[in-house]
């Protein structure tokens, strides 16, 4: 059994951790931490985990995460880099659901999240952690980055594309859409019922955290070369999803019916990336509640421009489904183990 | 293994029934029918079932349900009844989750349903699945009446009351509310996005079907006397769920630690009916996707009416996830296999 | 022209006020207060003002508001009855959105609201805002205290049934289902999107606020009788919208025809009270947006309990368009000017 | 006053058109046509109209339709162009809110709408209603082409654009998300509450019959030169609302100041179009219920990629408040009488 700690058990991806860790058959939870909930049931501020969850918050200094395999971060930006050290020096594996580790480039980091890095050196050493491309990696990983949801749903979305070299990677462009649960739980007044029901926006169109991060990605992609990417996320009326609408010009005639093997090819095997027959419309909700990436592609009115729908549930591929993934990989286990939850539909 | 078929795969309980039966660890999915999707793949009309459910609709008429240990009937009402006999004949049991067998007075029945009954002799055989109450009996049963998403709610919180005697029977109240997916799949203009989203309204007022199937359970209840009941359902903006606010006149002083207690007692030891602490006010969300009824329980300012707030999934414990249970019940499987489902929250 | 003074700008009420008066041919938007927001652009914050309303916040003491003829309140409990005084004593009338003024029982409405009343002298004075009930009275008012959503949904469903001396008034139930907006622009996290959408709950049902008030005025329709009523109230995932499901015993023979036509008599003339045809449904959607408050009555199955189904808009006929027919009255203007606005449907 | 007939008077922009014209001073409304409701009361279709409207349907033959000074065609695509002649010949002038007379080539239209054109002679002499670019052609015209939703909010958000020649008009991608109520009142499975609520999705990717319509409104836009777009709509689980969000690659270089200069002095003095300050994210509920288009120019990064955002009402800006504002142009009323509509919000 693996030993498992978390940190941030009072946010949704800490729920979301705790729904699919209770039903892990290789997985013994050990502590849940939230600082402001110590000594609360975990039950009682999430009633759904009732009969399930039997542990009272603690505090994160709390010894029993010493002895855990592997902790998670679900936590705000910034706690992560200022305890990964100590766990690690305990033996204890890391993994960040937020932003700590994820951009190489620190100073990079530093303009984007506004604050100084705690942490440089565990940085240089952290994994990112989208299985589809770097699995090998994150095998041996201490420090595992998880990917955030939108540069999950975009970098599988273009990856086929790049990899083959087909696409003028200078201007592409990524419309997202994410339910609104990916702003936290959090009392935002942004995000109160009465003001995002009924109602849709683009928000950070000027520049999001998780630009850097996609670019990021998509260069490796391309072996380093720069990417230039628009990247306009949305805020959509529902709980839980991403849609990214990805579009791309063409630089190599290639007709639909191999875009369609292409990405085919790629994905093959792969047990959480679903490519849809040609012509499909992936729903946001034909993922809800599973791990599951659901991507099709397109190629309207035979024109240059291919566009690829991708869409992913936020909490899970794009976060705690991710973060439990890459868990079963670093611990040697079936990647799919205790991630096997189907769409809950309607 | 059960080897197990559907008739009725295309409708909301049907392919909630195959979320259900997919990961369940003790059942061989046999043949699902569907008269209008004949030779469609089930996972094209629900994509969420992609790479978990790998069978064609079939005709109703297929001998693969002759084969079959344990048929469900996710039809509408009216289809059970004829073909139920066919199939016990061939030695199939049948779970029933329309409305068939539920009224044991065949006249009373046809009133409200407003056809002739095919097989009176069946409903005479037939046992309602409540397993909170009539668990001994569903053992044994060739045909199997699956309760109503309303009686399920409403019978559950009123029965530790009842059976006490301690309240008024010929005057309770039971005002419930349900999500759109109770009305089922079909196109229905009343049921349109833009018909129900963001509205509310009660329906049915001067009488609704499940009127006298909850009146017959609550009657049971109390021994066969007649019970009054008035009960106002309403559509309330959501995918899934029933909250039923239920009222009673107290006839015995009992103080609400009393009451808590009583329901407690009443309880003990059931898997899907949890009790929440005194002056809790439970959420659908919190039974979402899930087949846990829970139940409060309260006694606004110390008068003499006793309010019960009683909440469940109507498509899981007030359909499929109770005729799962049932069938586990009759094949001596544990009453809970492959429903430690936890509720998706947010 | 009436010269009009806002504090509060910046709420719910507030914002629906600025919708109404915005279109009010005989008021003159004086000034808007919000402390938080001094002067910025009252459209900065409510985009759906932007060209029409060309104000800057002002603060509280802005003298602008001694010049006004009314100001309305839409602040929290508490703001009006230690401001009224003042505005008074230079000749403003005062209409309070909040509870200040409600309950004439001072003792009681320091329990329930939980601080000292800081006017007791100007409870006495005040007139408690339901036209269809204190039509004359509010002519003259001085100090206006406008009634809660909760309690005008109620009053106006059950006025005919006490005026008529037909029900038991001793035990009524009132099944409140509330839209999240009726919650106010505060940042809570219990009415997050997240934390509400796609799912149902009772709150308050050991004692809500507006349960004094409620009883207070089904009290003065038996001439000052002791009502007894249970008042459990409900969120429902939508924006605006008060649905009541009124309960009560009927103590005298009188059928349905007779009910309908005792409704009818009574708001017969009144503009914004729309009884609906016998077996009616009332949708809350069909008074978004607009000052109706449309009821249904019915007697399920010919028994004894009559079921009334009163609906309004929260923040119009609950607040601000009430707040707007009130001051109509007060000033001698048609009592509907301004208020002509059709629900919004779909 | 100008006298009005409706066809199509059951379908949500028949109701929208109701709602508006209810209140148009300047309109007198003298018949509803709705061939499966004739005879009964319009507002026991709608009950929002009660008491406002109090007409019955009548069937389209009715005399009524030959008296009135315009008749709107709220009716599915192949309506207006069989019956417009009739009209036309008794001096009615017609306004269609379908698509029978909006693209200019008739074979074309043919192709995407899949049937033969009834009427090739009125499609010669029909105007299209844009007001913000064809407001003199509209005073005179006779039929009026009433421009679909998605080719609104798109062509706006473009024209300035386009106008100044200084983008690459080979390219231009425009990712539209559309409220439910777009897709109309009638009954389909595919928007069933239970089938869109809490999903999102695109749809339409390989070709939607907006496209031709847009592609020819922006072609005018650059004296008639062919221009590359890629349309991708998707469906939001809201009833109302449509937000195109706009990429175009500049060709010359203009900083951000510029563009929104250029964008503010296109619109300046326009009713209905409202440049937000640069920076901002129009959200569709600041339009809802309103005839307002208000648009957002960005400049991400810096880069040679421009982003325009662009929101309206579907059914007001993109249907019956825009069909009301051409009646206006095309009667010499002021642009905007009756639709001074503020948005209800929250």
């Amino acid at each position: 059994m693996i030993k498992v700690g978390i940190f941030g058990g009072a946010g949704y991806t800490g729920v979301e951790l705790l729904r699919i860790l209770a039903g892990h058959p290789a997985v013994q939870l050990m502590a849940v931490a939230s600082r402001d909930k110590v000594s609360s049931k975990v039950s009682d501020m999430f009633p759904s985990l009732r009969r399930r969850v039997d542990l009272n918050f603690v505090a994160p200094e709390d010894d029993a995460f010493k002895n855990c395999d592997v902790v998670f971060f679900a936590t705000p930006n910034g706690v992560a880099m200022s305890q990964a050290a100590g766990l690690l020096a305990a033996g204890v594996r890391v993994i960040d659901l937020a932003a700590d580790f994820r951009i190489r480039d620190v100073m990079e980091w530093e303009k984007w999240y506004g604050m100084a890095h705690a942490a440089p050196e565990l940085v240089a050493e952290a994994i990112y952690g989208l299985p589809e491309i770097h699995r090998e990696q994150i095998r041996g990983a201490r420090v595992l980055a998880n990917p955030g949801c939108y540069p999950t749903a975009v970098q599988l979305g273009f990856l086929p594309l790049l990899e083959a070299g087909i696409i003028d990677c200078g201007h592409l462009i990524a419309d997202a859409k994410s339910g609104v649960s990916g702003a936290g739980r959090k009392a935002d007044m942004a995000n109160l019922y009465s003001e995002v029901t009924d109602s849709f926006k683009a928000y950070g169109v000027a520049g999001h955290r998780h630009l850097p991060e996609i670019r990021q990605g998509l260069s490796r992609m391309v072996g380093g070369a720069e990417v230039g990417l628009t990247f306009v996320p949305h805020l959509a009326p529902m709980i839980r999803g991403i849609h990214a609408t990805l579009y791309a010009r063409l630089t190599h005639d290639i007709n639909l019916k191999a875009l369609q093997d292409l990405f085919e090819a790629r994905f093959s095997g792969e047990a959480f990336v679903d490519v849809l027959p040609a012509g499909s419309h992936p729903e946001t909700r034909s993922v809800r509640a599973s791990n599951m990436c659901r991507i099709a592609v397109h190629r309207p009115q035979g024109g240059d421009t291919v566009v690829v729908l991708s869409v992913i549930d936020n909490l899970v591929k794009g976060a705690a489904g991710q973060a439990v993934q890459n868990m079963n990989i670093m611990f040697g286990e079936e990647e799919g183990l205790g991630l096997d939850i189907i769409s809950v539909s309607p």
